[in-house]
């Protein structure tokens, strides 16, 4: 290959962050030097080097300029009206295999591994990584692929190592709204001296996540140092899984995985199990709600899942269980932050929602039996046993003081909104259906999770008989506006569905 | 569906131009205000309103502020400091069209026609855009949504309305150097009575685009209404298209294409025949030069090409015709911009290189017998007359003129580099293949089209006989270094190889 020419230009600086490594180039001057966007050039101020990629502009700069943002400028020290060196570079190996898995190729470890790092390493544009997620989705991933990329992802962060055994660790894929199991089978583990180092997602879309949920109780966000003093000293933990390196390319797939809503099957399936794998689970229960309303509707899809992640979590060394649940309606009362904790905490105490309390004890008994603490069939009696005798519960106030909180909080000092709205049966007759995206859209509309104090608070479930005029469910907000609009929401839309044979009419 | 709420936030402006509707909002306040990166936010500054496609970051932006790049900012007359309301928008319809298309569906007319309006208000990302292209290079298009594309490009533009008839154009698929037919066609089309507002590309990574080639003897950068004018005192023009808002979209779809190096078939189409419609071509004639070395290799792809060629052409009322041509070696001698049009100006004085004048004839028939003006097999006659008689050469220095160049240009006037090596046989026998790839090479690493005096002069042709010592090409630059350099090149490559039995050995 013979080196295109290289070139002196001057530089212009920009004081803005793009995250990127860019510059850009006069347009008819990148033409004249035989660039195009996308290409990688290296630069050089003085003995400081870099690479950045072209993009280009007919004004932003003039001929003889090279912008730079401060990403780039930082790299090599450079100011404004520094001579820069600019000469072409070969482009990023992930193009090539982009395109392959574009053109219906299979991608080996070491190309996915180069991909990741090439992403990591700011060397792909968002047209690349566009391009990458969008081949992954129309072409799919092989469980070989879906390996190779889970061991990527872990690798392009940092490892929770813990130095002790066993570590456990438990995922629910989602959709279902007041599903806090996680607040309630942490304790129950931890208490029966296993290790649980759990991070949690924040809410997107939901009313909550349990990072949210958490947060109500004690504090959230940790580095990875502490997370692992706060585990190694009570044996688990409840932290929001975004604020430590762990799996850190999984961030910048997922961006754009949201921009375009994508959710390609084996990238999710790696973005999982590669958070599972980074704080070192050996042990790992999965959740997966299946029924209208939830997430996944399709049994046949919740099987496929199943399936996989089996499969999968095998080839990466980890020991799987998956459990297709029922999450055709929501679970537990409180549906938002503070609603929900004030759940949990009832849960832990004896006297919270049955359905949440016997979906945690059937989790937790799963995962005991799993990791060989206790031996089959015994495991929902063990973490029965563990939660009726307040160790939970007692376990549950360690870790709320190890990260931060008040270990004392009761569930009446759990601030909820001061509006609410109480929302009754026209009808009389027995619940059918309690949908929970209608319900988590009136939460949401109410301000949850943004407002810990707001969301819904459920007073029938579905099979439960009511007259005209029973209470269905509460609104709770922390601003009249907040509320009139979730109320106005749900004068919309049937939260709760009557028993009925016809569910829906085309005509 | 529910309106989210909306926000004020305060501007911070960035004198910068994005060529994109793009606003950043602090991270964890867009996560507050449930935005994510992609959405579109409706923005209001006093009586102003825009559209903006939302990104995040978490250094550029303090909570409570927003920030604006010139595009924004100038379209809402924000200035720092000022206040700005902001409420989350629909997002555009074509992310659920892209979204069909990955899922495998097929566009209508009118789906297609919304993505491409939408990528011109710049509604859409770069990572939809990439998504898009990336979609419809996995899946294809069928010809149907060709013709859709087509339209929709059209569409997009500005449209040479000439109200005069038969208007008529041709086009090159590419890939062969020294092919430059369009400047001895044109001007015999136009000395027929015809109307050509031939519109060509610059250089991409050729040695020199037609427009390069013809900006050696006039002006080619013009306004539409000037290249009306032109072609109506004249009959035809030879114009850089891309100084013209012709076929718009197309730009931003290349940029994309550039950027992944992807060219899925369709939208190749869709992109040359659009540019044909917009200039209201009635008759096109299609050369697809094939052969070793050449842009197509295979034969079975350029027949497809072909076939698509004159389906979509027949749906877009175009009657046009495909010759699949000889492309295998460079075509007349000289390579790069200045030796090429010293080629152009003697084949249209009589003298120039037999295999330019042939195809050129060819072509120019095919093209007067297409559009009826000559009566079936007397075309190449016809413009073999045309040739001869000098009113070829007369039509040129017509374009010439009209164009704002000289003309009375002779050969000897078109400067050409001063830095000359010779490249001699180091064997004798007869020349079984010039590749097209290196000889390109060598012209632009020699300088062109950058140095328009710049490139490579043919002395052989396949099929020659040679002794050792005789001169198989000159390499000709404008600097010494770039002559080092391109000799240096011509020294690791076979531009010129023998006649031989085996191309390559694998062991």
């Amino acid at each position: 290959m013979v080196e295109k020419g290289s070139y002196v230009l001057k530089a212009r600086t920009f004081d803005i962050e793009t995250g990127k490594d860019i510059v850009v180039l006069n347009e008819d001057e990148a033409h004249d030097m035989d660039m195009i966007i996308g290409d990688r050039v290296s630069l050089k101020n003085g003995e400081k080097r870099c690479t950045a990629i072209v993009d280009s502009s007919d004004t932003l700069v003039k001929r003889g300029e090279i912008g730079l943002f401060s990403d780039t400028s930082c790299g090599i020290g450079a100011k404004r009206g520094d001579m820069i060196e600019v000469s072409i570079t070969s482009n990023p190996a992930s193009i090539e295999i982009i395109k392959k898995k574009m053109d219906g190729g299979s991608l080996g470890d070491e190309e996915i591994k180069t991909v990741i790092d090439e992403i990591m390493e700011n060397k792909l544009s968002e047209t690349e990584l566009a391009s990458f997620v969008t081949s992954l989705y129309i072409r799919g991933l092989s469980n070989d692929e879906t390996v190779y990329l889970t061991n990527a992802i872990v690798g392009s962060g940092s490892i929770l190592d813990l130095g002790v055994h066993p570590v456990v660790d438990k995922h629910c894929s989602g959709g279902v709204a007041g599903n806090r199991t996680t607040m309630i089978l942490v304790p129950i583990i931890a208490a029966a001296g296993l290790y649980i180092p759990k991070t949690s997602a924040r809410s997107i879309t939901s009313p909550a996540g349990t990072a949210d949920t958490m947060e109500v109780l004690a504090p959230v966000t940790f580095k990875l140092d502490e997370m692992k003093n706060v585990v190694l000293k009570t044996h688990g933990c409840i932290v929001w899984g975004g604020a430590m390196d762990l799996a850190a390319a999984d961030d910048k797939l997922i961006r754009i995985r949201n921009s375009m809503r994508l959710d390609p099957k084996g990238v999710l399936l790696a973005s999982i199990l590669a958070k599972k794998k980074s704080v070192g689970a050996e042990y790992v229960v999965i959740d997966i709600p299946v029924g209208r309303g939830a997430k996944i509707e399709d049994t046949r899809i919740a099987n496929g899942l199943a399936k996989d992640f089996l499969e999968i979590g095998k080839k990466l060394n980890m020991k799987v269980e998956c459990y297709i649940t029922v999450g055709n309606g929501p679970i537990g009362n409180g549906i938002g932050p503070a609603l929900e904790a004030r759940d949990v905490l009832r849960v832990l105490q004896g006297d919270g929602p049955a359905d949440l309390t016997e979906k945690s004890l059937v989790l937790a008994g799963a995962l005991l039996e799993l990791c060989g603490k206790v031996e089959k069939g015994k495991g929902y009696a063990v973490a029965t046993d563990i939660l009726k005798s307040g160790k939970a519960l007692e376990k549950m106030r360690e870790i709320i003081e190890a990260q931060g909180g008040n270990p004392k909080v009761k569930v009446d000092d759990i601030p909820i909104g001061n509006f609410k709205a109480e929302v009754k049966s026209e009808k009389e007759g027995r619940i059918h259906h309690v949908d929970n995206r209608i319900i988590s859209r009136i939460a949401r509309t109410a301000g949850a999770p943004k407002s810990k104090g707001a969301g819904v608070y459920m007073h029938v479930k579905q099979g439960d008989k009511v007259k005209v005029g029973d209470v269905l469910f509460d609104i709770i907000a922390e601003s009249e506006t907040k509320l009139t609009m979730a109320l106005e929401l749900s004068r919309t839309m049937e939260a709760v569905e009557m028993q009925k044979v016809i569910l829906e009419k085309y005509e």
